[in-house]
């Protein structure tokens, strides 16, 4: 291969309109305009034009198979681009189904079905000849702050890790890479600020940040992850061998593609400014262990080239990008893909199967935090639907969803598929119900003039539904999304003076909130009769929503993130030391108003004989059973958690760690035996020489949420400290009998 | 020397009344509870009669020699008590002289007179009988929501470091050994939460957190080190050998004592849990590096006698750190020491010599924020002076301090000094004019009553004085201080809301601010005809106020500390690299109000003639110079404050980093040129690899404050990459000519 053949398998195309270039960073880089001239010497990547406008699939495939066509005829080497696009809750892409956003899937608490549903979105991806999927995000969350929130799953990395990888195992059974995004530590920057530099020492990342990837990495298998654009304790990711080659490559085994985050080595240089120019931050780049620059090539191109011309750059550092940029195109068929089969005439992307999977696990990660018995609405005469997300279709989905991505910065398109509001669904729902609505107020605005007619509606009213929460958008256009911080969690605009408006009315007020991230309603789990919380619950959140309200649906969400106390409350993580939280040695309590893996339910449910065993081998398992009684006079599922808390270690430890859960269907009256068999990985650290272990001592164990403990007991690990590797077994699996 | 005469030299005994012990955090651990009974083989420290209720100087000093005359006598091995007391702003002691709070220290910028002050407080300490003082506080501010940032100097290490040093060197020229506190981490708590996890990595450890502390001790010669409650990413500091003995022993050389901070061991066990019980905590302490339990023994005592009599612990980690507490007592004379002497027969704790530190200190300490011209009062007939802080003499002091430490708590005790209120201060200050008061409300209630008293009194001023902010207190009983943490950085109580009461008549506004940290008051730098920023300001600080007010005084401080943009934006430091800072990369900025350096005056300094060399040595000195000319009609100081940014660095480097400062008296029309010689020490960072070097590069260099440069230019780090040790010179020059 060329240099220039090289260099073309290792950089993007980032595609506007049919063929046409979206300009690099710095447009003086290349001058090539046009995908065909871009790529006479071959292409890496190529990307985007789902995410950006309306496009016909099967158009866009045929035009996708004409072009690969042309790369294996007209090139030399005859090697088709790796497209790849964003997937996160489904293809971003025009009448593509639009599934709940990512902490909707740490709420349902359900793993098999968040495979199913990645299953679903690569076989639409794959059927249109797209190669990777930018997803799974697997950040852990440590700041609500951060708008990028939406986009995460939960606070605690083993759910990240066990769902996270569950996405990926279902997005590569279609045969669809997918992508760790965003290795590692960008959930975790100063005050939840995007792109901030994260404060964290190597022990923090190593047991919290790291541990999700590990998973999807090792047991998911995943085949490429991208390097996140923060820097770390001072030292930017995208040049930083330690963790994209020491980690991933020599710690992990792993033998996929990093990939660059956008313009993230141009960033090098321009915003973390530890590259004087370009070829440095390439040089950087490539030899820490990127392979491949995104979306285009501002250091891989001409930077490059010159840097390895000039003899400053060993060109086997770009062989090794190479190489691997090929082997994944090899896995990916496409060393040997002729493009000379037909490509799809016929495509549903949004198909009553994937409905059915977007309805039922919208179904199960609605949280009904508080309800002083005024759910289910027993036989309202009259309900007032009110609040800015009650009646607005946007509400429903995540910054990078097709219509807040698109459809918002280009009204005229046609939506393109059915997404019924809360309002609609709640009318639908509510057959025989006067339902009277009212917007308020918006999202983000002072403007108080609707309040008058809300209050009206509410006081004519037996209760008032209020749909409340964010309007997700990207850089600064939303209250959540990429580029959409907050340095106040409160609701947004004056949201909150709505609800208390209408609560000044005496009229029940049930809190609907449809938000990318939690917020500090503390005070509304006080004055609200009930409050239901969901994260931008997709296409078919509305109808789920609405199921709850009625009763139809019996809600068994459970919070993936801790409700915050308040901005000034922040950073806070359910995993902390005793000393994280309230205590005498601080006049301020850190105690959430509602905490990680809190959820109700409108059964109710009893727990009794937890056995563990009261002795634990340090390189065995631990396994604790306890018994589920549906005591209540419905069928609901329960999520069953199991915690532990180490009381004395070697550094210190959290009061709560989740080890283990599951989520079980019982009949009103219906009993079940939950067994959790938990590796005791899944309760190592990394101590203080940072290696990895099990240490023997005492556990606390229990089954409830992080802080309310149903039943308890306690298992000591027993023999020698056991040092952990990766292959070690760090999967709970649960027996329901 | 037996095992039980080792163990009593290094424990204390906190003294309630005479000779009767306060009781150790767990009772159980020790029978002793008097003196006597507790020192029957000798005593390590003695302390605290002063801190806890009103003692005649004289009859305590009578008292004192009597007991080290009876160990000296009666034990078999004769060495006195070392003894110690709390002596942060001045010996903590009824009728002793109470200087500004350390942020005030940092305003000033004039570490010379910090010397002055150390000096006469250890001079008052040694003639007591006192050896050690528990002070400086060389934290470095990190987060303004903790409670103990009235005990700190500034957010800048260098600048905590140099006047740090400076107080040590003062009140060790005394012959009273200094104590840096906390070693280290502390200030650096998770969400400003007192004794909170730190989480950072090792580079922000090196290059902020152990600065000041590295220059206190190499240049200082501090001969103690108090260990910090903190841990820091999982490790408690009072059991890490890395930092106890690593940094302090092996790489910096020390060989002074380190001391628990109170209670600090057992808590290892009690709130870190990283110790099973007592003993095992005894044991990481000690083996870790801490040589004396402070204050009694609930480690040291029996559970670590235990430990070496069962042969779990090497008895020679107890000689090491007996060896080091008697090194320290003969370093004070103390093993030669008789108490055949006299005591001292006359005392003056308060004479005018430092009544004379703590006023200058006091007056270079106030920080004029803004002023539309209303500053200084030019005659005005009637002057409202109204708010909480008006005409409360504990407003000027901090938690520490006899008036609020003891007096709060026992309100009975008389004052026993002079320090006329705000209010006072200014009656006598403005001669002739009519001065009218209200206090409108108090410090931290939500009671309006006083509000309409406080409106009415403005509305017939010519201007209105609001003396606003906190009150200090320990352990939830302030608004700052000690366990008094903050998760909203308004000010506190209804006082915002009292403002813009007072606004709201027309009358303009001079909001003074008696504080212990900064507040989130953007918005009053927007609306008051003047805002004036002071730290607790001591015995002095009402006068020094009052001086400002009228133009008696020219102010000359700088804020040592950003004014936060609100509780939401935290963490922030003006030490950020570039992504530390508002971008389009979120939608928030970061911007402070009023950053690190600022401040104002009411004459007018113009900067020209940077002279700086286009290249400097790596392993050399940048030398910059500057003519500062004082363009207005009166005399005035100007702190001269030279900047630079670090253009490309191997990892992320701040924006804006203070590498030299010099205040300067100019008188009307005078010039200065003033030359900085500043080590390039001043500019080394940890690099990949955590090795501390310079770097070859470009600098921007300039004069003015962070943010606001007056004159710049730029030099060229030239050579080789300077490795930096502890042999290389820290320390900034100044000529003035």
């Amino acid at each position: 291969m060329t240099l220039d053949e090289k260099i073309a398998q290792v950089v993007g195309f980032w595609e506007k309109e049919d063929g046409e270039a979206v300009a690099p960073l710095q447009g003086e880089f290349f001058e090539a305009a046009t995908l065909d001239s871009f790529a006479k010497d071959g292409l890496g990547h190529l990307t985007r034009p789902y995410g950006t406008r309306p496009v016909d699939p099967v158009e866009r495939a045929a035009w996708l198979w004409e072009f690969q066509r042309g790369l294996v005829t007209n090139t030399r080497l005859g090697i088709p681009a790796l497209v790849h696009e964003e997937c996160l809750t489904g293809l971003s892409a025009w009448k593509a189904a639009t599934f709940p956003a990512p902490p909707s899937w740490g709420a349902a608490f359900d793993p098999e079905l968040v495979e199913e549903m990645g299953a679903a979105i690569g076989t639409s991806m794959r059927a249109l000849g797209i190669h990777q999927g930018l997803a799974p995000v697997v950040d852990v969350v440590r700041d609500p702050r951060w708008g990028r929130v939406e986009e995460c799953i939960a606070e605690d990395p083993y759910l990240v890790g066990t769902v996270g990888t569950s996405y990926v195992r279902g997005l590569q059974s279609a045969g669809v890479h997918a992508t760790l995004k965003h290795f590692v530590g960008y959930s975790n920057s100063r005050a939840g600020r995007n792109f901030a530099p994260v404060h964290a020492g190597p022990r923090e990342l190593a047991d919290v940040l790291l541990v999700p990837f590990e998973m999807a990495l090792l047991d998911g298998g995943v085949r490429s992850v991208m390097a996140a654009y923060n820097e770390i304790d001072g030292v930017a990711v995208h040049g930083d061998p330690a963790l994209l080659t020491g980690v991933l490559r020599h710690q992990w085994g792993f033998d996929g593609t990093v990939v660059a985050d956008y313009f993230g080595i141009a960033f090098l240089q321009l915003l973390q400014r530890v590259a004087a120019d370009l070829g440095e931050a390439a040089s950087q780049a490539l030899a820490a262990g990127v392979d491949i620059e995104l979306p285009t090539g501002d250091a891989f191109l001409e930077p490059l080239k010159e840097r390895i011309r000039s003899g400053q750059l060993d060109e086997a550092l770009l062989d090794r990008a190479v190489v691997r940029a090929l082997r994944q195109k090899d896995e990916l068929g496409l060393l040997d893909a002729t493009f000379d089969d037909a490509p799809p005439s016929e495509i549903d992307l949004d198909s009553p199967a994937h409905r059915a999977i977007a309805r039922r696990l919208a179904e199960e990660s609605v949280v009904l935090v508080s309800n002083d018995g005024t759910l289910p609405l027993a036989t309202p005469r009259r309900v007032a639907v009110i609040g800015p997300n009650a009646d607005r279709q946007a509400a429903l989905f995540g910054c990078y969803s097709f219509v807040n991505h698109v459809l918002a910065q280009n009204p005229g398109y046609e939506v393109g598929f059915e997404a019924p509001t809360v309002l609609e669904a709640l009318r639908a729902e509510l057959v025989g119900v006067d339902v009277v609505s009212a917007s308020g107020c918006a999202v983000d605005d002072d403007d108080r003039s609707g309040f008058d007619e809300a209050v009206a509606a509410a006081s004519t009213s037996d209760v008032a539904v209020l749909v409340m929460g964010d309007h997700a958008g990207l850089f600064g256009r939303g209250t959540s999304g990429e580029g959409c911080d907050r340095d106040d969690l409160e609701l947004p605009g004056v949201q909150r003076d709505l609800v208390e408006a209408v609560l000044a009315t005496g009229t029940p007020v049930v809190l609907v909130l449809v938000t990318g991230r939690p917020y500090a309603v503390g005070w509304a789990l006080e004055s609200c009769a009930a409050v239901v919380q969901t994260f931008f619950p997709g296409e078919e959140g509305a109808a789920a929503i609405a199921g709850v309200l009625s009763g139809r649906v019996n809600p068994s969400g459970r919070l993936p993130l801790s409700l915050p106390r308040g901005a000034g409350a922040l950073p806070y993580s359910y995993l902390h030391p005793l000393l994280g939280e309230g205590d005498e040695v601080s006049n301020l309590s850190t105690t959430p108003p509602a905490e990680f893996g809190h959820g109700l339910s409108y059964t109710s449910f009893a727990y009794d004989v937890l056995d563990v065993a009261e002795a634990t081998p340090t390189d065995g398992e631990l396994r604790a059973t306890v018994r589920v009684t549906n005591t209540g006079d419905r069928a609901g599922d329960e999520v069953v958690q199991l915690y532990v808390h180490d009381l004395v270690g070697s550094v210190t430890r959290p009061v709560a760690q989740l080890v283990g859960f599951r989520r079980v269907h019982l009949e009103a009256g219906q009993s079940a035996l939950v067994t959790l068999h938990v590796p005791t990985t899944r309760v190592a650290f990394s101590d203080r020489a940072l290696n990895r272990v099990v240490e023997p001592g005492d556990l606390e164990v229990w089954f409830g949420t992080s802080s309310k403990r149903l039943v308890e007991g306690r298992t000591t690990l027993v023999g020698n400290v056991h040092p952990v590797t990766t292959s070690s077994p760090r999967w709970t699996t649960a027996e329901v009998r």
